[in-house]
């Protein structure tokens, strides 16, 4: 999107905005502008947050997650639950776990899934240091909550294949239809796998 | 939002992210996560863009357009008629106005527009500015390109009565159908606006 007589400086701001996801030409223009109508001290505190924001924020060599100066949150939380391991697949999905308040073991970020096709083997992924991590005992469970995709799922099988001799338990986290969801809303998929892994609530006597 | 276990760091990029326009909590979010997986160089590269946005861009004092260490892009060239003066609300408009690469006459940026209820008067605007630039000659042609908002409306009707005795032609931008409008989606007052300034095309004989 050119702008004649747009100021370069505005223009240089407008073209890295436009890099970022879901950000189009019009929609950097827009921040960029309101970014330069705003204090000069707005502008100046984004620009410092984002100089830190690859400083200072690294990831676990343990378990992947997001760790700041070498600390994670959860590795280093003697209140976590060491014996269930968690692994996902990157450090977002450990803060959304997290948003829940439900589960107070510790994670393993794979840092990716398998995709063959993308040339994404266990080689690229953090496999060796799971294998680390499990050699190390003291783990019960692992959940398995990579995504529901075909990707996603193909990592769980691996997981579960790779660590069937480890003597753990693995487990895999539920599918089916999502909080609030109305069924008139559903894929087909969803709703056919919501009533092959039905709950049983009550059983009849005599079963 | 708040995610448990999200680096200071990466809290801090994402709520300076969530106060630009149209981007909510979970939009900074995905931004700020986008520019940590990136490598490292793209963040501190807009960081950088950001810092040198308010030191490098200004305002022209002449036409209160943007302008780049002082020097404005319109008010220096040689080639645009400065017998043309199209009077704006925002630098945005200028912008807006040469992507049509029709105009060829200067602007003035009134950097607002009237609007009592906000305690916006003429002294609030670029009026003084104006009048200096009528008064030391050569102009001809005013062009009123406010919007075509209320407030708009009236500060048009505003300029046109201070310069109405400035021996200068006054002119308004026209309404009417937008390019490539349907009148099946547009509102009742542009349609009867554009039927009421309809533009005669042939002339029946005699008339």
């Amino acid at each position: 999107m050119h702008f004649p007589g747009m100021p370069a400086p505005l223009a240089r701001v407008v073209e890295m905005f436009s890099t970022l996801p879901g950000v189009g030409p019009k929609t950097a223009m827009r921040l960029g502008l309101n970014l330069l109508t705003r204090p000069a001290g707005d502008a100046a505190a984004l620009a410092t947050a984002l100089q830190l924001l690859h400083e200072q924020v690294g990831f676990c060599e343990c378990c992947g997650c997001f760790a700041e100066q070498g600390h994670c949150h959860f590795c280093d939380d003697p209140l976590r639950d060491a014996a269930t391991l968690c692994v996902v697949e990157q450090p977002v999905d450990v803060l959304m776990m997290e948003r829940g308040h439900g589960y107070r073991g510790c994670y393993h970020v794979l840092l990716g899934r398998l995709s063959p096709v993308d040339g994404i083997g266990p080689e690229q992924l953090r496999f060796a240091a799971l294998d680390r991590r499990l050699a190390a005992g003291g783990i019960d469970e692992m959940i398995l909550a990579t995504s529901a995709t075909v990707d996603g799922e193909a990592t769980a099988h691996y997981l579960a294949n790779r660590y069937r001799d480890a003597g753990i338990t693995v487990s895999r986290i539920s599918r089916g239809v999502p909080e609030g969801g109305e069924l008139e809303y559903l894929d087909e998929h969803t709703l056919s796998r919501a009533v092959d892994q039905r709950v049983a609530w009550q059983r009849r006597a005599g079963v």
